[in-house]
């Protein structure tokens, strides 16, 4: 059986294990040949493909729910839920998404971004249970999940709750070090199956305690997890994910369980292709020599990501500035930021919270945290680190439009610009994040330095100058400027590139502080009378342009919460404090009738 | 020994348990004093008293840092650190604040939010470290924070990095059933004290296993925490939280305690003052009567927050959507809806995408959340509830200024209005909330309900209107109206009501939705050239003006993504599929030059 004659999930039913071992194969060739091309996540889909066969064996899809958490192991599911003839347009704009995608398939339930797929489960289990209708629930998700912090709410609440479904937990081998469990045994004796409706029958506490005695004994040739245990979840496992029978096993042995189950799988990341074995460089990659595993694009020693950037200009200032630590949340992020550095991956919260205790205590704590996973920390960077003006740097990595992601980095001004106290910047190439950086410890102050997606030419400096927050560039292209470009990031010197080109002249304004804006300049712009054009690779509600506006037209009177931190007291008093009381909006309306 | 003598914490270092027992019933007495005068956070207060005495008494806070999560258990703290004579200014206008504060005191060494003592304290230890400074570092926190990601994300990093740090848990008596531990046992056999640091200095896994036997052995007198033991913490309790010679004894073992360790404690909420006692109405409670409990503020029964209101038409709505699902965040929150009533407390982000799961199941959710809490939300909201278009309602509980409280609800405009394809509708009166409650489930589309913080007129509706989305309402009072005001939720009756007074003319206009805006009504009232005044209760950047401004004023040409979700694909390709690349730029400059 090749995987491009498997149109629908039931054509694997009756395969033998041999058989689907070969599809297995198949569709591991499949994937590679696509991937070179397209480019797409690799290592931890190789690590799945027994185990979602294994779940489309076991389950039926057709009705049963399978909930992928993100979106970097769902590629078998779409091939085998008649999408392997459409694989080739991976990735590709209106093409096969990298993630679940309902529009794409009936049997993508739901479209799980990192860390959801378990509280989407137990939604529809909450449905399930309401209508009464009859389906399993499966949710799959691995250990980087686990540290953040709605995964485990969400383990919390399963075990409270204590709904049938099955949380299938992939760990990859090189994260730990333990032996597998004999299924077997477990599964003839079928008391596993059985002890947990058992204890729920008895009432009397002597008698359960018998039956978690001999509960545990069973539990002894498993291995048992504190964590899961301490959530109330029962557990199975450990499996070897790439054992297709021992997986069908393990699942249908969950599948006669009563409440919610953990099956803790074993795999190993890029099995079955070499040079993404363990590789973390496959996890997410672009074209590559399907033979050799060899990159196609070359990154030449003058260009790197900004977050590379960054890293070095870090590292460089802390031998001026020893106390600098570094807070990595990306997963796998490679850093040369050798002491002092501490990795949370996806902990995005707790990272910015982390790094007032740092800040307060003395420290220089700089954290790097991607732009779409900043509104998180939204509540931690506003009440503690603005309102405490802790002098902590946050990195937002890749803001603006993000290569082949359903999620781009386009909400973090929207979302953080209400924030008091907090400055907010964003360079418009290498030279000006090495600034941005240094001037950023120089303020000892709250600052966000917004850092754009993708690469862009490198130069090591080895002296930094400091930026004044607040200022931004002016640039002059041509003798006779007939109107004014405002941008930012990396937009900036192409538009004057282009500009240049095509013998345009123009003001390009490079709008390098989003917050405080450089309302100076903005003064002396609107007294060019050019027309002006605002030019973003980001959201424009409440992007630049919004605040722009909101600045320069005040035909309409506002009253409501500046930007400042409000006190707390009774509300009367905070509302004169504030000016927000109808006294002071009736004295306003007076004051014009008179002046007219 | 007064409280009022405590000028400084080290003046209890030399007190007998007996005088300490006598401090602890002052403390009380003042607290319920000034409480019943000023309101305030009665019932954790109270049991924190004899904790707080004890962390004073064994540690010197002075150097040793001691965090609160949250804001409703540092009184004692505020008492014992010189400010017992300024305790009868708590909660008042630039009085005493109900939560830690740096500018208060030295003693006060973080302002810490809800869930972010853990992390903050973890950062004080980073620091401290790195510094190689010697403190000891305390956080406490209860079972309601352990429900948020954000303390689990914490704990699963400190156990991950082994710090020396105290954690404090204080569970409630009705929480919990167990007995507490021998403390004395333990101490005396200094067993406990050093296992661990024995298991670090034997390096062969057999040695290390024989000893962690004789530690278990020894912990089986304790009760052991499968969840700490999870995120691999040592645990030591439950510990009486009452009993002051029991804490000192336990604070002191952990303080000899090498790497981070639990103290499980147990109290009992609103402990010494018997109308508080396990009455979850006095956690947070305005003035009453101190010899009766008797509240002062009689509420009327035309009265209710619109939480009540709300959760009331639910309720009616229920009998006409039967899969009407209720998810409540907010701890400890009263509510009539009885069936499919699911109590979530403060897992905001996990009952978001539980929500999203319910609906694509063909539930009904509403899920009520705290304004100052929904940042944390945004994520879900926008890349799944909003992203999917799940037919899910949330109501936004507390919006606007609230009294007494640092935090206010002023942000959440400013954070949701960037996300496509969402509704956010914000009622004037419990009239039109009932309606907009019945006009959102009939819409089927992700709706936010902002509802005002505070009391409101009440009458309970048997027949539901229906409002389309993005109507706005236009007021005339008087007969020559020489302004228009815009607000929105009670202010807007107010308005109507103080212009009536005073004899003004003027339009008002209730903007029930912030989004989509009323884009006629505001052509039409652009068009009466008429002073116009935006009267809102939130952050004004990024808020109602900020929306309109940018709706009417196009003068500034923008280029950025427009209002609707970003497809994922090559980023050339979505550059050029949202117009965002500089031909589009240059093609507009040229436009204009010829037009000229």
């Amino acid at each position: 059986m090749r995987i491009y004659d498997i149109d629908k999930p039931d054509k694997i039913k009756n395969l033998s294990i041999q058989e689907l071992e070969d599809l297995a194969q198949d569709i591991r060739t499949l994937m590679i040949h696509t991937v070179s091309g397209n480019g797409g996540h690799l290592g931890k889909n190789l690590s799945v493909v027994e185990l979602t066969i294994a779940c489309h064996s076991v389950f039926d899809m057709a009705k049963d729910k399978l909930i992928f958490d993100g979106g970097d192991a769902c590629y078998t599911h779409k091939m085998l839920t008649g999408r392997s003839t459409r694989f080739s347009n991976l990735r590709k704009l209106d093409g096969l998404s990298d993630t679940q995608k309902r529009a794409e398939s009936l049997y993508d339930v739901y479209e799980a971004t990192l860390f959801s797929a378990c509280s989407a489960a137990l939604g529809f289990c909450i449905s399930r249970d309401l209508l009464k209708e009859d389906y399993e629930v499966l949710a799959y998700f691995d250990r980087d999940s686990l540290k953040n912090g709605k995964t485990l709410e969400a383990l919390y609440d399963i075990g409270m709750q204590q709904r049938n479904m099955i949380l299938i937990y992939n760990e990859h081998e090189s994260q730990t070090h333990t032996s597998f469990i004999d299924l077997t045994t477990i599964r003839s004796s079928d008391l596993y199956q059985n002890f947990k409706s058992n204890i729920r029958k008895m009432s009397s506490d002597t008698v359960k305690s018998t039956i978690r005695k001999v509960r545990d004994g069973i539990k002894d040739s498993m291995l048992d997890d504190p964590l899961f245990k301490g959530f109330n979840l029962d557990y199975m496992g450990p499996v070897n994910g790439h054992d297709i029978k021992a997986m069908i096993q393990a699942l249908k042995a969950c599948r006669n369980h009563t409440g919610p189950i953990v099956l803790h799988v074993i795999t190993k990341n890029g099995y079955g292709y070499e040079p993404a074995l363990n590789n973390h460089d496959y996890d997410s990659v672009d074209a590559f020599n399907e033979n050799t595993g060899e990159k196609l694009l070359k990154i030449s020693k003058n260009e790197a990501t900004f977050h590379q950037i960054m890293d070095t200009a870090l590292w460089d200032l802390k031998t001026m500035e020893p106390n600098l630590v570094k807070i990595e949340t990306i997963p796998y992020a490679k850093t040369i930021f050798e002491k002092d550095y501490i990795y949370m991956p996806n902990a995005y919260r707790h990272a910015i919270s982390t790094a007032c205790g740092i800040a307060l205590g003395n420290g220089i704590p700089f954290v790097s945290i991607p732009s779409k996973e900043i509104n998180d920390s939204f509540h931690a960077i506003c009440m503690e680190m603005a309102r405490m003006k802790c002098p902590v740097i946050v990195g937002i990595q890749d803001c603006g439009l993000i290569n082949q992601d359903k999620e781009h980095g386009i909400y973090d001004i929207s979302v953080l610009s209400s924030i008091p106290n907090l400055v907010i910047a964003q360079p418009k190439n290498d030279k000006e994040v090495q600034h941005l950086l240094y001037s950023a410890i120089m303020m000892k102050k709250p600052v966000c330095i917004r850092m754009p997606y993708g690469l862009t030419h490198y130069m090591r400096l080895d002296q930094f100058e400091r930026i004044e927050e607040g200022t931004w560039e002016l640039f002059k292209v041509g003798d006779n400027p007939m109107a004014i470009i405002i941008s930012y990031g990396l937009d900036v010197e192409r538009i004057i590139q282009k500009a240049k080109e095509n013998e345009y002249s123009i003001y390009v304004v490079n709008a390098r502080f989003i917050k405080p804006l450089d309302f100076d300049m903005i003064d002396d712009i609107m007294e060019m009378n050019l027309p002006i054009y605002i030019y973003e690779n980001d959201s424009t509600i409440g992007g630049l342009k919004t605040l722009i506006n909101d600045y320069i037209h005040n035909e309409i009177a506002g009253i409501g919460i500046r930007d400042h931190f409000v006190k707390e007291g009774p509300i009367r008093s905070v509302r004169i404090d504030e000016g927000i009381h109808l006294e002071a909006l009736f004295r306003k309306l007076e004051n014009e009738n008179t002046s007219r």
